[in-house]
């Protein structure tokens, strides 16, 4: 799969970097190594060829093939300590999906934290993570949030797990039978473990979208409630079709491997959920996947599908910043960015499932739920669009959502 | 009534000159001509003394004590046309609570305009309000939407009124039947009439607050469900206490008048109202006066008393801009203005009643609730303020309300 990816990822980057220097032709596949030295030896884009052969040449910026076995050396697999006790989370990953979703989260989270901080690191810019491990009051877990702000690159990046269990009320336990779930118990809280993921980037450069991932393990003891909440959605500020084809064809890869009727059914709910209904139903993004309560096959399966998407997330954003961070804007362009970003911000407050559960959860930790809002973000009264700008284009894919792929 | 605001407004005004100058002895007392004498030579602050002097002149900027009585020059008295027919409400005018509403929004909304509106022809700017008149495509009503914006001194300026009719949900008339308002009628929809005036105005110079002010009259046809849902706020991003006593001593006066239980009632009611629970109780502001379904007294009453709070909008707020929008600032406050921009963005998003029942109703003008968003704000995760900051200062009051008068 690590190959395949790469082997994509080269393929994707080829092809675009040739359509930008008009030299071959597209769709030309090379590997690896034949890339790394035509890039090279480029001399009109030299500095984005010599970023692009540094990911080539440390594959780990994109190979996000991140297991679910603890690590030989956890100091440098994990941004923090875990939240379960280290000899507690050895000893059972090998038969626990709760520890095995604790360390893939745990894994993922570094290696993407790893990827944003790489483009800091190339422009000389001194933001990195910051990394607060904190754990609920009531002892019942805790999470690691990692922040990097007023970056180069990135104006705002927050990568969050968290790891909690407790005592799940009666009320959401008659939310979840609502929604078909099948619970013996009735009228008693249920014990309840949920590990998850997620982040939210805000780029500088308006022509680098915004990524929204989310991808969280669910599991209530009374009967089989073992289910998965997640997704993943890109939000750009001016379409670069390019781009979103790479994005909907990597997750569609991912989807593909294990039923092809999810890529088309999980894209779907994705327009429909990131959908702001009260702007004429304007959707915040160009969408990606989505699904909830996801329990459909075997937990072996189910687990391996949520990760294989999870692992989607790097190889299908990167090379989408790699390819968009160095390009020039306009004033106008970036108060668009900041005017999206208003919206982005209302859908978070307003609409999201997840901030409202966590504004109506006791001890939550609200300032790890709110990283996902924008450092900087506009309203302005009756704004007016021109028919045929690059807004306008946006905007229309934004009301009415188009195959991608 | 005029006389007495203005001769208060004069009072205050001088005061805090006087302390300003140092020369006097504050609480002296003077008539608006001693006080337009003074301010005129007294070199020192030129300008400040030349626009107060302005004000003085032209009473009409201070004096809102507007009446509910239809205009003889009704151009020159509101914004745009009124929502209904003019001859109609001409008519209704002497004996319908309904055209009384309307007329006295209309004539408040023209009023505030003006008032602020006069402070960019003071700087020389081009920003005018825009007036957008809309009706609802069902013909059921519309409004008159008024926004100000990148002006030199207001950066956002929204001022709405809006005069709907219909017929009222069966859900919403259980919604308040729960909080005690009696009907004969069972699960059948009631005909409704609402008229109201609402406003955010977010200044440019982070040393001037935000005020929110919101006065409608609601009227459902079954019994007497005639209630009105009202307030006004203070949202200052820097403590100027004396601001802060004027904005909460022209309230109290205006209570005072008709019950002396009003003014504690409703300021407390206002501190637990604009509270952003989930961010530790965190208040958007200063608070000032808040109550719906006031039903208590008379018809009569209760809409003159509803008229002397929306009459005292202008003189507790305007001599709050004029003391402080010519004051520098640095590029730390104006930081600390946009952060608690956020706030005021979440808590519209989040918590606020007036906004969530425009998301459910369908035909609303999101564009006009959504006017009380501001132009620019941001979000930074890990706030850290300093124990003896003026931003601690204003969190302090913040997370713990205090008596103003």
């Amino acid at each position: 799969m690590s190959f395949s990816r790469s082997a994509i990822f080269a393929a994707v980057s080829f092809y675009r970097f040739a359509r930008q220097c008009k030299t071959v032709a597209p769709y030309v596949l090379g590997t690896a190594a034949t890339l790394t030295y035509f890039y090279t030896h480029n001399p009109v884009r030299q500095h984005h060829a010599a970023v692009l052969d540094d990911f080539l040449l440390k594959p780990s910026f994109l190979n996000t093939d991140v297991s679910d076995t603890y690590p030989n050396k956890p100091l440098e697999s994990f941004m923090a300590e875990p939240i379960t006790d280290k000899q507690i989370l050895q000893k059972n990953a090998p038969n626990s999906y709760q520890a095995r979703m604790e360390i893939f989260i745990l894994k993922l989270q570094k290696q993407f934290c790893q990827s944003l901080e790489h483009f800091e690191v190339e422009q000389n810019s001194n933001s990195r993570f910051l990394i607060d491990r904190w754990t609920r009051e009531d002892g019942h877990g805790g999470g690691i949030t990692c922040v990097l702000q007023d970056g180069e690159v990135f104006e705002k990046a927050g990568v969050n797990i968290s790891v909690v269990h407790g005592k799940l009320p009666v009320q959401a336990i008659e939310q979840m039978r609502a929604r078909g779930h099948q619970f013996t118990a009735r009228n008693v809280p249920l014990d309840f473990f949920v590990a998850g993921i997620s982040s939210v980037i805000h780029p500088r450069n308006p022509h680098v979208p915004t990524i929204h991932f989310n991808y969280r393990y669910f599991e209530v003891t009374d009967v089989d409630g073992k289910v998965h909440w997640c997704g993943t959605d890109l939000t750009p500020y001016y379409l670069n079709e390019n781009d979103c084809k790479h994005f909907h064809s990597a997750l569609k890869k991912s989807c593909d491997k294990y039923d092809l009727s999810f890529y088309p059914k999980y894209k779907k709910w994705c327009d429909d959920y990131f959908n702001i209904s009260y702007r004429s139903n304007e959707r915040r993004g160009i969408g990606g996947i989505f699904f909830d309560d996801f329990n459909d096959a075997k937990q072996e399966d189910c687990f391996n599908f949520v990760k294989s998407c999870a692992n989607t997330v790097i190889p299908s954003y990167i090379p989408v910043v790699q390819n968009n961070y160095q390009r020039t804007y306009t004033a106008q362009e970036r108060d668009w960015q900041l005017l999206r970003r208003g919206r982005y911000a209302e859908f978070n407050l307003v609409l999201d499932r997840g901030t409202k559960f966590g504004f109506q959860t006791p001890g939550a930790r609200i300032e790890s739920i709110l990283m996902s809002l924008p450092p900087l973000a506009k309203w302005k009264y009756g704004l007016d669009l021109k028919e045929d700008s690059p807004e306008m284009k946006l905007m229309k894919v934004l009301k009415q959502p188009k195959e991608w792929v």
